[in-house]
């Protein structure tokens, strides 16, 4: 595993982990780095393209792969691949001609962890 | 349990279960009522006031403890609890002359769920 796959981390500071919701409280902090993540899934079409990706083989798919099946246009398409790469839930990388995202799996697991609201007595607390 | 503990198939009606982003992609109604609720998380002092609840005894708190330590008017508390309670993360209930707010486990169930992204391979697929 390279050290890109917790973007959440660097999102939030090294020192700053995320905990469950149901554990403590967020600080403040912790909740501003992530509002700003759960703002780039509160678009439609951006939570599409990332199920899009995610459910690609390897995670991964061309971005002449996800285009295909949604009403808006290449430029909009691009603008919103950019703005879950830069919320560090999709990375990227250009293969030749081609520009290949990829799902930051531990950034939504970052997020599942938080939103796991198994009752903290039941998790032994 | 009672069937409340479910409003986010309620938001995104009977017949639309939440499946993993990994999966598959997700349908744009889908996609559409669960951007409503991560619109909802985007707002730094609404997913304070969610950990504050969730982390709470017995994922309940009453209106007069949330607002402790927030540096913003009791009509913005407010405001924030309703969009939560609005987007099916939380239900309020008044007893006597406060209101108690609970998290709905449900609903964070589900998007902790929609965002596992445990690679399908892994998951026997």
């Amino acid at each position: 595993m390279s050290n890109r796959e917790l973007p959440l981390t660097e999102v939030t500071s090294p020192a700053c982990e995320v905990t469950p919701l149901a554990r403590e409280p967020l600080t403040p902090r912790a909740a501003t780095d992530l509002a700003a993540v759960f703002k780039a899934l509160s678009d439609p079409v951006r939570l599409r393209l990332l199920s899009v990706v995610a459910s690609h083989a390897g995670q991964e798919a061309c971005v002449c792969d996800v285009s295909a099946g949604f009403d808006v246009s290449q430029p909009t398409i691009s603008h919103h691949l950019k703005v879950l790469r830069e919320a560090g839930l999709l990375s990227s990388e250009r293969r030749g001609s081609w520009v290949y995202y990829r799902v930051e799996p531990g950034a939504l697991r970052q997020l599942s962890a938080l939103l796991d609201i198994t009752l903290p007595e039941a998790a032994g607390r």
